[in-house]
């Protein structure tokens, strides 16, 4: 299979890429780095990424970035960055990257824990991971020609922990290469609307 | 309680004043009806209704558009319309409306069944209903002052059959009653972070 995986550079996306690199093609695809890049905030750069990429049999989205910050500051502009960002920059990438997908192709989008247990700071996360979770259940009952489309969402990673450990104290940290099975239970499996729990 | 409900006009939002109107003080809050006016999409009118309101001790909302329309021509545009409206305009009245709340008052918005059981044209509403469930959930456990949350999902309306009912076959709808019963727990109990369904 072609795959094209968004955030090939990141955390997940680096287990992710390791994970299906042996049997499959991977269009790496990073903001700054990777063989190709994307800006996921912008359509346009979307439409031109996949006139790259050309056709594909499945797309990986491991990027989005969403504000973390006290409840009570927040505003409605940081709530937007995630909107614009991790929400609508993934759903865009169904949007756009249907009509360049192979039949029988997936998508396998990135949510995350927080959709169903809130952490300190965390609002904007909880609101885009939910949003994604209920978006992927409704676009695979519609999607055509044998398309699928699943969500994973993953606990805090332990390769994250320095970073983010503090905010997740108490859950239990999942290692990259559990979270990277769950994109390959999605690809290469038959699986569609699911949200697959890492946790 | 004084009690502001944004809706009013509207089918859930009848139902809902019908049942706390004879123990509560209401201010009935309509886009172009009611006691007071507000366009949710737009904080300056959210900033302006509340104004208009001074304090209050509970905050419904029961309005809110999204786009319906089959998936494989939706648009990043029309999804917009559901982010801008029942999404941030009800996201937006807690985060400029949370100044206006007396102590120990209550939120109560509305999301909906299809974000978990999707229907054919309805991915735009999953989207925005995940998001509110989840939202909730998260600024429930930061929300400060004794200042709750909950959030009402209920199935089609019987009300809404004869608009709607070709979109739901099968789904038992639920008597306005029913549902206007779950904003009256959510302002007169205890609860917080619920997602209330009403099924």
């Amino acid at each position: 299979m072609k795959i094209v995986v968004v955030g090939a550079t990141g955390t997940i996306g680096r287990a992710v890429t390791q994970a299906l690199g042996s049997r499959h093609e991977i269009v790496k695809v990073g903001n700054t780095r990777g063989d190709l890049q994307v800006d996921i905030t912008d359509a346009a750069s979307i439409r031109a990424l996949f006139q790259r990429t050309g056709r594909f049999d499945a797309l990986i989205c491991t990027a989005g970035k969403v504000h973390f910050g006290e409840f009570s500051k927040i505003t409605e502009k940081e709530m937007q960055i995630g909107l614009k960002d991790k929400l609508m920059g993934q759903v865009n990438l169904v949007l756009i990257g249907r009509d360049h997908m192979n039949d029988g192709g997936s998508f396998t989008l990135t949510a995350g824990v927080l959709s169903q247990e809130p952490i300190r700071y965390g609002a904007c996360a909880s609101l885009v991971n939910g949003a994604l979770e209920s978006f992927t259940r409704a676009a695979a009952v519609e999607l055509t020609r044998g398309l699928r489309i699943n969500v994973v969402s993953p606990g805090v990673l332990v390769e994250s922990l320095p970073t983010f450990g503090e905010y997740f104290r108490g859950h239990e940290a999942v290692p990259g290469a559990r979270v990277a099975n769950a994109y390959v239970k999605s690809v290469e499996g038959l699986l569609t609307g699911q949200v697959l729990q890492v946790l």
